[in-house]
């Protein structure tokens, strides 16, 4: 049998499989497939959805582990009967979770859980004419052809200059064209960093950023970010140490969405050059300010010129097109374009061309302005939201700019644990253990709302208000129970 | 002042300071600089040119150890007053070498050093065409939005099929796409090898790939590359020392040109197997023949389905769009995707629908049969001057496709020490010493020929005749001075 399951997320940091486990879990809720239904084999699953046969195991491991279908050893995997095993909670969920209201969980009402730009927004005419106007010219030829590995010269001599106008590059820095930033970081990992290095990192962090790092061997030391970014006190005693590096994001942190102040970005560059850390400042929301003025970068501040800098399109424009860029010391950024040559030559170089045509005839900053026009609202759409419908035992992060909050539950409740019960409501976010460096934050969760309209965002924290509330209620009304004094 | 130096070939093997200096040798000795002349400061003439400073002083080195210009700390460089220091290779060169043809070093005459197609034969209009189409589809909002860290769902599934037709995917295998093939070297190397590791590479090689075994710290074990391809009695002593993997090159291997025979290919496997060695087959020119038939590849005749195939669109359509793939068995594709992913995320995801876009609508095909084309008739240009203008003490391998062929010079002749004065008729080549794994072959010099046209070519290697030959006339006169008896 073809199952009729949507298209997958791919880009989605949240798993494929429990993506997978989640479309068919609704099928077999709304009865799509028939109790003692036979599931198609793993191998021909896999091969309808373009997936790999592991993706499809490990959602089908869930849905048994959940009690929804039973294995059977060369038979295979049937729809269980309705009599679902003992598995704590998700019995307890089921409990307790409302009748779902026929939304339906494969068109999801509030997805959370993606920190990039709405595609609805993308400008499509203005990239189209983009895209024209750079094979009409005379570069056409040029730019197909194989480029060098620093990047295509035209767009790092016009980001160059922005930034040494901004007051953001010296004249003894350089820059490398990356692959997206995420590029920017393997690139400065495999340069700065050796087995056994210590690395400081904020905490909690995108995991694109940790994982990097531990890929290298390197010992993480995790520094905890508050509403106001990182712990200063912490980083000083850490930089006691004499670390190597320390990654940190000057504006809209993901996930916290914290923003460092003035006087502590000027703090932490005394700290880092009194003991000689490294510091790696990623700002890649910078240019996404909703609320107030922006801050001089940490590169900016920074006399000794030592900070790298890393920015990227990626979060304004069209993140399909992977284009980032550092900003750091000369002989930094030569030794970063030698080994970005035998990483995969260069960078893309139809995009590198569209994107500065994209940025010199001025589109850019028009729709900037338009992604900050819908950014105010829909920031003041998710604040407003958290303020109506969240309990308020449940705190949560106040950014000014960027795509995501953090939201912290109250004692005992665990965003991991409740993520399922949201998903059958049809709604997503990323539970706080993804983001984990050293310390699990089983209360966290990131709200990323960029990419949805505000009455998107509205309905979805409405969702996520009942059931916090509702696990609340359940637990307090366990707990007087739980404090009676033992029998003896 | 401001140098008139043309562009600089960012992507060629050929260092930037070489062709700085080429460019500024070419100016000095046409007066276009005049003996005394200033030159800029490399601070200065870094930024006219977008380069860093390190290659031009790199470059003025090179000037000032040939006696063409004199630095003063804290005045500068000026041209010399025409009395050239002693060098001796460059005397004896300027001695020999005959008076100036007139064609200006900054416009080369040919250029035979980079493996890669003409600019002029890439169907600008059919591209534009493809953009457009692309641009144009339900799909483009979902292309411009982040993507898979496999890649493009619809060009995987393009490829994976089209490879399944063939032969040459079986079941068991998947596909990841790659910032092209050198990406694909630097993530296999990057989950298979671990310092200390032994890995057998062809010998002479891609520089590229020699770079990312090299760079894991693995140990290197060279197997000669002659013209029937790979040595198998070498790779059969290295193979029962149990080494990690052998990456090799199937077709038109860059860069002696050198094809695997079938019988060749089937002993490769057999001894692979035996001791288990991991098969990586590099097949970036295998649609690119130009003689005879093509002949089935190593993973196609793997029946174990263990070889890692890599392919690539970039030695037949569009360089600049860096879009490769690889295709192996589901597990390690697996695994590839997971270090993708914290590596850049995923290839540029504009590049990839493009490229389907072209191969699915038959642009591809049709160009590829244009470019087999113009193949057949460079290689056979390239092949007919090799006969008629280089000494017959020359040896050059006879490649039927792809890019490059290998020519040896007879003793005592270093190409190395002989490329000064080619450059200076305008004839660049990359000299043997760049290709070298473990034997620096001075007498041998890789021709690649794909990017020029005919004229340009016979042209070319009439120059480079008649060097060898007057090399070698030169040699020959003072040997016997040479081999007179000692005076005692």
């Amino acid at each position: 049998m073809t199952l009729p399951i949507g298209s997958l997320d791919h880009s989605s940091e949240f798993p494929l499989y429990r993506q997978l486990y989640a479309s068919i879990r609704s099928l077999i809720e709304k009865g799509r497939i028939p109790k003692g239904g036979r599931l198609p084999a793993t191998r021909e699953l896999a091969g309808q959805l373009g997936l790999n046969r592991a993706t499809i195991s490990a959602a089908y491991e869930l849905l048994e582990a959940e009690g929804l279908i039973s294995g059977h050893v060369g038979r295979g995997s049937f729809v269980a009967g309705g009599a679902r095993r003992a598995g704590v909670n998700w019995r307890e969920n089921v409990g307790s979770s409302a009748p779902s209201s026929g939304a339906p969980a494969s068109a999801p009402l509030a997805s959370f859980s993606s920190s990039r730009p709405s595609e609805l927004l993308f400008p499509l005419d203005e990239f189209r004419e983009t895209c024209d106007d750079v094979l009409a010219s005379g570069e056409a030829q040029a730019i197909l052809q194989l480029g060098s590995p620093a990047g295509y010269a035209p767009l790092r001599r016009y980001l160059l200059e922005q930034a040494r106008a901004e007051g953001v590059a010296r004249e003894s820095d350089d820059i490398l064209i990356t692959s997206g930033c995420q590029q920017a970081f393997h690139l400065l990992q495999s340069i700065l960093v050796r087995a056994g290095d210590n690395v400081l990192l904020e905490d909690p962090v995108y995991p694109g950023m940790k994982n990097v790092f531990q890929r290298s061997g390197a010992r993480l030391t995790a520094i905890p970010v508050g509403a106001d970014g990182l712990d200063l006190h912490a980083f000083e005693r850490a930089a006691s140490e004499h670390p190597r590096l320390i990654a940190v994001t000057s504006n809209f942190q993901n996930p916290t969405g914290a923003t460092f102040r003035l006087g502590a970005r000027r703090s932490l560059l005394e700290i880092a050059q009194a003991s000689g850390v490294i510091v790696i400042e990623n700002d890649i929301y910078g240019a996404l300010v909703y609320e107030g003025d922006p801050l001089p970068s940490i590169k900016q501040l920074d006399a000794s010129g030592d900070t790298i800098l890393l920015r990227s399109f990626s979060k304004i424009a069209f993140p399909g097109l992977r284009v980032g860029w550092v900003i750091g010391p000369r002989p930094l950024i030569e030794r970063l374009t030698e080994v970005k040559q035998w990483t995969d030559l260069h960078t893309d170089q139809l995009s590198q061309a569209i994107l500065l045509r994209f940025a010199q005839s001025g589109r850019l900053e028009r729709h900037r302005q338009r992604m900050l026009a819908a950014g105010r609202e829909r920031l003041a759409a998710v604040m407003d939201a958290c303020r109506r419908f969240l309990p308020p035992e449940v705190e949560f992060t106040h950014p000014r700019g960027g795509m995501s909050l953090w939201l912290r539950l109250p004692e005992p409740l665990d965003a991991g644990e409740l993520l399922p019960r949201a998903e059958r409501e049809g709604v997503t976010y990323l539970p706080g253990k993804y983001f984990a460096v050293s310390r699990p934050e089983t209360r966290g969760l990131r709200i990323s709302f960029a990419s949805m309209a505000p009455g998107q965002i509205r309905s979805g924290i409405a969702v996520l208000g009942r059931i916090f509330k509702n696990e609340l209620e359940r637990v307090r009304a366990q707990s007087p129970l739980a404090e009676a004094p033992a029998m003896v």
